[in-house]
């Protein structure tokens, strides 16, 4: 079975490195852009400006060694069964069995194979993985 | 650099043909256990019941053939680049270059490493990837 990801895009945010990525989301914050790679432009089609959607992306810097094991929060054990911290799926850490990191936010502008949003908390270069539109959430509110 | 996905678990659902499956999550839907392996149930503590977390799912059917390429929906196209429909990311189709589902929902139970909600609209026994606390939505709520 193919459990393969295909990047479809990058995305573009004022944080050269991980200390200066903030803690969190915040949509008033500054202006950063999904570029798609131009196979994938067209499938953007039918997204509004002013919509809301689902970015995921995959969190794994580019220069981390490939194939390192996945590494409990605050611990750098992987083999720490007796902890009494917040577990990893009660935390947006990026220390995670599949570092997909998720937000979702309004699109400003879409112009060109680039959506501009506000506020994401993410490496710039970081690769792209989906962008749904934000439907789910408007069953429960 | 590793782009392998780790799969955390399972989702159990009463949908075992894609037939059967419903076109949307609704929260009033049946009943859906999230069953986490072993090695991350601890990972679940600090969740609560009621709280809303965002599920992460791998939506290729563990039947289909390995390495087949992407088919933008409704089409059976894997170059069709010219087309006016909706594209697939403004939609929920499962044809997507990363087959990736998304849900938000609350959590009804935590017992011993398996989660319940309602509603989920995928197959029996789809693969889970992630779950993490809806926070990010509060930001703009």
């Amino acid at each position: 079975m193919n459990r393969q990801l295909n990047f479809i895009g990058h995305i573009s945010t004022p944080y050269n490195t991980l200390e200066a990525c903030p803690n969190n989301i915040t949509p008033e914050g500054p202006a950063c852009k999904l570029t798609l790679k131009p196979e994938y432009r067209h499938e953007l089609s039918g997204l509004n400006e002013g919509q809301e959607i689902l970015i995921l992306y995959w969190l794994q810097n580019p220069d981390e060694p490939a194939n390192q094991p996945y590494r409990f929060p605050g611990t750098g054990d992987c083999n720490n069964s007796n902890l009494t911290r917040a577990g990893t799926f009660a935390l947006r850490t990026p220390h995670r069995p599949n570092p997909i990191g998720a937000a979702v936010l309004p699109i400003e502008t879409i112009i060109a194979g680039e959506i501009t949003v506000h506020g994401l908390d993410c490496l710039n270069n970081t690769r792209l993985l989906d962008i749904k539109p934000a439907i789910f959430l408007e069953t429960h509110r």
